[in-house]
Parts: structure tokens; C-alpha cells; sequence
């Protein structure tokens, strides 16, 4: 069945004031390496993965799974996946191209942030699903609405004032899929380490396209 | 060279509550395909645009294009190239199985929205980029780094109150991009027709999944 559906509407000019507000809240947005291990309340990360679950999918087949680890012996065993992998990335498999477009950011396959921050959010997504009947059912286009959802993770992220860095540990998905006991339909998309920033924290000094290089209008 | 980072901090209660009153914001988003010819201030649209270029990418290479069409005979063409594979995806291409899973939906492949909607969106991934000497430049991760952007988008519209449905338009792309006279290192990955609802919008009756459903602690 359909139901009537009648959002809020606002004024012109306060909508291009909020247009003009969430444009600076997300405008501040920046991929942050440097996590403090304050913690930070449970409730606030619950709502976080609420709001990314609202995210659209194909034929709303949700197939999203955040995992978020708070134990510490688990953050440090993942930390040992993703090191191992990627020194490998950065001295065999990538080659100069890689590590010199990396090097701008001086990022390199230390990742101190797994073990310190108080929460990794391990995001998987279901490449299929499986109905009661045990058939696979298929997930039109799984990577992208799980790539939406996470767009909107990082903006409900960004409106407490917490920071990650969106990071895709090449190779680690096996390993760390077998650590954390996901089922053979889910495979790693995306890892964030999430908290406050450390006090000292720094990023690369980056400057965004304008929006003429990135809107055509017709 | 690397920046101080800095940005607000909230207290925990006041954290909490942005928490949950954006997770409300964002529970209201639906996919709405009955869209109103009203006008929309173009501003507002420059801003969610502006929004969505906020986003993370791999090695910051901003690999998006967002095509915003207000004009009504490119419209309609778009409409028309659109509707014409839709139909053969629901009678030829898809089988039964698709046909079935979208039916719960009521889609079909007659898309009014295409003409009646103040702006189409037409967001493009960059496969690669061109460099001043000519040479292809490697976009890592363009799909998932767009994706997340619309994520992004997705949240900027639902904070003004427009609506919109996130579309994949299947085997439509080269046409659109020829229509659109993109360059070849653009692929269209989403289209998403924009404005305020129509009064008589109705949506699906669905649920979304419990966090319990999403969320794994460990
Ligand atoms: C990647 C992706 C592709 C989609 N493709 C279409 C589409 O081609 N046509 C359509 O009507 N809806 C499409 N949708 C919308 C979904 O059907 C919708 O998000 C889902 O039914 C959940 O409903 P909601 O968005 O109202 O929560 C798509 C959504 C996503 C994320
Ligand atoms: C799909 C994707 C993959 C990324 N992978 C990594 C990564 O593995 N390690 C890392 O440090 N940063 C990674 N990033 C972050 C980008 O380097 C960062 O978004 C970009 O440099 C722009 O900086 P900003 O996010 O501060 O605007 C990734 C971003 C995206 C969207």
C-alpha cells in the first residue's frame, strides 16, 4: 500500500539560510588521522548508524553492516591486519604511481588511530541476501547505497562534531571479515576510526574545486 | 603542507541531542517519484551542489560532475531516452524476478517526473582524469567517492525540504552523455529529479531495519 507523504516545507529565504548552514557545517568536514582516545557516549554513535541506515538502496534491500568495535584487543588485532597489508601496498604491490600520489597526504601504512580511537566502524556490504527458503536474493547495486549510506554516516558524523577518515584497506577484507565473524555474503567496503580529534591533530593543506568546475548547468 | 584542525566540540548532552534530531531529519527522507512543478531558487540548489563537492574522495581527486538541467526540451529528451530502455528492461532485459521485486514499489518505466520536476541532477563519475600533459590519471575508488558525495547531496536536500528519488538509469548512459556532450572519462551513475512534492505525493508503506538489524557491537 502507498501512504500520503507531506514533508516540512520552509520559506525561500530560510531554506538558502539552512541550504547556507549545512553547506559550512559539511564545508569543515576533513579527513582526520590524528584520533584522540577520549571516549565518546555509545547512545551518540547508536543514533550515527540510525541515521545511516535511513540511506536509500536499491530496491530497499538495505544490505548494510556497521560493525563498531570498542574492545581493544579486537582494535589491536585489526590494526596488525591492516599494517601488515598495507607496508605490503606501499613496498611491492603498489608501485611509485600510488606512493606518490599518496605522499601529498604523508600517509603511509601506520595507522596509530586503529588502536586509539575509541570506535572502528567496519562497514560491510551484503552482496546478497538469503531468503527464508535459503535462495539468494539478489542486492541491485549494493556497493553504491552502501556507499550513500555512508556519505550519510559522515555528514550525521560531522553534525556532532566527531571525525574519521573514510579508508578502504586494500586486501585486509578476507582477514578482517574472518576476525569479526561476518557471514560469506558480506565483504568490507569501508573502514572509519571514529572520535574527537587529538588536541595536535593536523590535516593536509587540500583546497576543494569550486563549484564551477564540478555543476554544469543546462 | 599540513594545518591545525580544530573544529567544534559540543558537550555530550548537546551532542546527543543534535545526534538524534539529525537521525529524525534523516527518518523523514523518502524516495519520492511525485514531484511538484513549483519553482525552486536556483541558489538553493548551488548550495546542495556546493554540499555534495564536501565530500571525501580517493587521493582527493573530486571525481564528480553534477549536470543540473533546468531546461524543459533537454528534459524531455531525457525523458524520452529514459523511458524508452525502461521499457525494454521491464518487458525484455530483467525477467520476471526484477519485475516482481519492484513491484511492491508500484515503478514502472512512464517517469513523469522527468518532465515535471524543476531540475534533473545527472551525477557523473569521472573514470579517470586528464592531466595537463595529456596522460590519464588513475581515480581510485571513483564509484564509492561519487556514491558517497550523493550520500552527502541526499542529506543536503532532505535539510531544505526538496525530495527527489535516486535513480540508476539502466543502459541509458551513453545516450544521456552524448545528449549532455560529457567527455568520455564520464560515466553516469544516478539521476535524481529534484523539488518539492506534489500534494498528492504518496510513497511505499516500508519499514526500515532495527539498528539490531544493522548494527554489530563488538
Ligand atoms: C543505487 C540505487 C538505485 C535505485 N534505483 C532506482 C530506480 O531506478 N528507480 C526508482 O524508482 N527507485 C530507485 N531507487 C530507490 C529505491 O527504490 C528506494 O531507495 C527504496 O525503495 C527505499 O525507499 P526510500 O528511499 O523511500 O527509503 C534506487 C535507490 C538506490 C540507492
Ligand atoms: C573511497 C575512499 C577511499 C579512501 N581511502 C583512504 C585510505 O585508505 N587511507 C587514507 O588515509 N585516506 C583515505 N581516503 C581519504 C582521502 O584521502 C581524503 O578524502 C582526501 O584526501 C580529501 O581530503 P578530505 O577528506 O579531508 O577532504 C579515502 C577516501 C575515499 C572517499
Amino acid at each position: 500500500p502507498h501512504i500520503p507523504y507531506a514533508p516540512p516545507r520552509y520559506p525561500e529565504p530560510e531554506m538558502l539560510e539552512r541550504s547556507q548552514q549545512f553547506y559550512s557545517l559539511m564545508n569543515q568536514r576533513r579527513s582526520v588521522r590524528f584520533i584522540s582516545p577520549e571516549p565518546v557516549p555509545r547512545a551518540v554513535i547508536e543514533n550515527v548508524i540510525r541515521t545511516a541506515g535511513t540511506a536509500p538502496s536499491g530496491a530497499h534491500t538495505e544490505p548494510w553492516t556497521f560493525v563498531v568495535v570498542a574492545d581493544a584487543d579486537t582494535k589491536h588485532r585489526i590494526r596488525e591486519i591492516v599494517e601488515e597489508e598495507e607496508e605490503i601496498n606501499y613496498k611491492q604491490r603498489m608501485g611509485d604511481k600510488w606512493v606518490n600520489d599518496l605522499q601529498r597526504l604523508r600517509t603511509n601504512w601506520v595507522k596509530e588511530y586503529l588502536d586509539v580511537a575509541p570506535y572502528l566502524i567496519l562497514i560491510f556490504k551484503q552482496t546478497y541476501g538469503v531468503l527464508p527458503n535459503g535462495k539468494k536474493k539478489t542486492h541491485y547495486y549494493n556497493e553504491i547505497s552502501v556507499s550513500i549510506s555512508c556519505g550519510i554516516l559522515l555528514s550525521a558524523l560531522q553534525n556532532v562534531g566527531l571525525v574519521t577518515v573514510t579508508s578502504t584497506p586494500l586486501n585486509c577484507g578476507p582477514q578482517l571479515r574472518a576476525l569479526l565473524r561476518r557471514p560469506a555474503n558480506e565483504k568490507l567496503l569501508l573502514l572509519l576510526p571514529v572520535g574527537y580529534p587529538s588536541n595536535d591533530a593536523t590535516v593536509p593543506d587540500l583546497n576543494r574545486k569550486d563549484l564551477n568546475d564540478i555543476m554544469v548547468f543546462v
